[in-house]
């Protein structure tokens, strides 16, 4: 057809420049080639130097033999075929599911009517609920579930925000470097502005809220409306846990300034040192210690059940939750959201079972428990071993992991490597991730992807995939290039 | 908190301005007040002169209890919980679903790993394939599993397409008059202008292709750039089943002024008078019948898993297919598609159960028939029951119900209505759809939701919901608005 694409209504020069823009390193490159590879190898498993791909470009447990969560399961089961709890059904059912699980799925199908029905915008309103209060035992502050919006996942809550807050061209908002690249591809999309803080790599990632106030005046002074700071904690892709006390500073720097805080806190409870503070519960705790000074501190938080010991990506469950919001912009983030008619509802059913799991002396509690240890101890388990090859390895450091599901190390390469990188017109990270997935099958992202200061190059890679052979073949791997480029 | 708002980050008077532009009317003002009341007859059912609300402002079936349909609740209940596939569980699970439904939950998980799994930002390859399969099966031309997008229910397709089409505030789209506000309230989010053309209400909602040149030419005169033409077929709200020949027109009219065509094809399935014909079956029949004349045409086709006899409107799936498109626009899409990761994955396994229903011969044909059947038979039943109200009804009038879930009548109001209606300051239609809604329950969608020709007022009302009463109920407040403000 391309005799008569000059015929065509849209060519690469004449559709939406933002959309061109936008860049999201996670799917890109890379993670194409791994793919293609994955196909080779299903027609020729002789094709390639390794018999499978580690996909450790993307945090996709299930996709890497996490198995879900037991109770979760049976639920979401039962909901989405309710005649299972019919009396007709019920001796074959109990054989199948634990009596709390046909209680849990009864008690949603209340509260949703059918899993195949919209539900409200916002979410049904008796998940909202449940939410709430998982908020008010975390914190030990009131939550309101009218101010709780169920999403398809954190990313289209983090993408209503950015849509209201982009007013035009001018709007700023600050965002931490290294990131995760849904910042910057919305606000390429929303042709605004993103404003970078760098994050502290020697110090564990760690914010310098100093640094804050400078990035501020520097892009003030150029012109930039800067309306919102967004925060990821748990760091993605730094895996840095943040301190109360930075928490504190951001949340002053914020109320300085005028800023929303946009809380990325899916990763809450992926932490390994240390324990998860939220925003929430610091703001709130401020706002009573310093009466006035942080009354006027937007804040949305969001929370996601794809990550954590859940690990439903594939079930696009999420919510955000307001705090101190004109109610006019409130309406309008509700009219945004109205749009999409509602999240899907397995996935709203889902986040209110990970905030309202089997509790102790409940049939489900123990085999809960059991499952939910056993992969948070998984994920620290490879986590420390990542981190272990990684000290070994030459020209790489990797600061501990802290939570998330990623490190981040920096890899510095020889002369001649960053020739033969340059022969290739590729970054020195995206040539090291290439060669990587070449030799061993394991697909990672370039730091260039998250963005990282000049001159320093990292990789991202999840510690999701079972067993150690990887790592091992990371190890071989880094061993031979730095001996084939030794300068 | 209003003292401190002043001090607030955002306002309504610096948000994005294109939020505040969009309008959502199936789920705005009337919805609310729907809602309100159906909590207070909750708290006390005696607050209003009706025992329940009726939802009719939304093609959302199961809400009103439509029963989905038993073998896709059944795969999607068993590869929510793999286990029940085990050999431990087998005989237990054999009472509970048929062979055919463990067979597809066996070959879905094989396809997709794990529901909670991210996907291929596309939807699964093997699920795609089904898609394409369909495809061909329904039109006699072969259709690219590769050019298959799965998708959160259609919204979220017809929201990349726009996204990728909208260059800048000078792009047109025309749009149906009426037409279903997720056109106008994405156009409105992109800043990019909705070029509308009026469809013929006399003639059952039908589209007069000469009326596409002429808006066209003046949108053209004006300096509008226009790059694209919505249908929707069925219609909505308007009901209308487009014939063979209005397709062939819109495409002719397409292919010489190089526009993309968005066929909104949601209600494929429900039509009631003739057949539907898909814009790609016509498109390919006129590329071999007259050569070269239509190679230029890009045609995006949308569908769901919300509407026809699936109506699983929470499940969140869909579907589109691109055809004719520049490869450097489909990697700019498929870039689109993959900021948002993948759309919910047990929506893309209802998908391929759409479109790969049990066949005859296996195990769960006949009930699938007989309810697919009852589903069919019990909306056309409604439809007509309803045309019939509306024909006795003194100055409404409606057209045939041709197909899709909704009618649209034209109401005509007397003098003193009309002055009570500017008395609260609101629309004709508005006023007349708020009295309904408080006096019956009944809530509808005025047609300033929609569109509507200037001094002409409709709503849109769906006719999902059981029994007969509801239409009564609508019969008995017409009369006694007519003449409480007869002249």
């Amino acid at each position: 057809m391309s005799s008569t694409s000059q015929l065509r209504s849209l060519n690469y020069d004449n559709i939406n420049p933002h959309v061109k823009e936008a860049k999201y390193a996670v799917r890109g490159e890379l993670a194409n080639k791994a793919e293609s590879i994955r196909r080779d190898l299903e027609q020729d498993p002789s094709s390639h130097p390794f018999d499978h791909v580690i996909f450790a470009n993307i945090g996709n447990p299930q996709q890497l033999d996490q198995k879900p969560i037991t109770f979760f399961r049976q639920v979401l089961s039962l909901i989405q075929y309710p005649d299972l709890l019919n009396e007709a059904n019920a001796e074959a059912a109990r054989q199948l599911y634990p009596e709390d699980a046909l209680e849990r799925a009864r008690w949603l199908l209340k509260s949703v009517k059918s899993v195949g029905a919209y539900s409200h915008s916002q979410g049904a309103p008796a998940l909202r609920n449940s939410v709430a209060r998982y908020i008010e035992q975390r914190d030990g502050h009131p939550a309101d579930p009218e101010s709780i919006y169920l999403t398809t996942g954190a990313s289209s809550g983090v993408n209503t925000l950015l849509h209201v807050v982009a007013a035009g061209p001018n709007t700023g908002v600050m965002i931490p470097i290294p990131q995760y690249p849904l910042y910057t591809a919305t606000l390429a999309l929303l042709n605004a502005k993103p404003v970078e803080y760098y994050l502290e790599e020697p110090s564990h990632w760690s914010t310098d809220c100093n640094a804050l106030y400078d990035v501020w005046n520097h892009a003030q002074a150029e012109g930039t409306d800067v309306r919102c700071i967004c925060v990821i904690n748990p760091g993605n892709p730094t895996g840095a846990s943040l301190p109360y006390k930075s928490i504190e500073d951001i949340l002053t720097f914020a109320a300085e300034k005028k800023l929303v805080v946009m809380a990325d806190e899916v990763y809450q409870t992926n932490v390994f040192i240390g324990e998860f503070v939220s925003f929430k519960k610091v703001l709130r705790d401020l706002q009573k210690k310093v009466p006035g000074k942080y009354d006027n501190v937007e804040l949305v938080s969001f929370h996601s059940t794809s990550k954590g010991m859940v690990g439903e990506c594939g079930q696009r469950g999420g919510y955000f939750e307001l705090v101190g919001f004109d109610p006019k912009v409130v309406a309008e983030i509700y009219k945004f959201v109205s749009i999409s008619l509602c999240p899907p509802v397995g996935g709203q059913c889902l986040v209110e079972m990970m905030v309202n799991p089997p509790k102790e002396g409940e049939p489900s509690h123990a085999l809960y428990k059991k499952e939910y240890d056993a992969i948070y101890n998984g994920l620290k388990t490879r986590a420390y071993a990542l981190h272990d090859a990684f000290k070994h390895m030459e020209g790489v450091e990797s600061q501990d992991p802290q939570g998330a599901m990623y490190m981040f190390p920096t890899i510095k390469l020889s002369q001649k490597a960053v020739e033969a990188a340059e022969k290739e017109g590729r970054k020195q990270d995206e040539f090291y991730c290439m060669e990587l997935l070449k030799a061993t099958g394991v697909c990672v992202v370039p730091g260039s992807g998250f963005g990282q200061k000049d001159g320093t190059w990292h990789f991202r890679t999840t510690f999701l995939a079972p067993g150690t052979d990887w790592v091992g073949r990371i190890v071989d791997f880094h061993k031979g290039f730095m001996d084939k480029y030794r300068d």
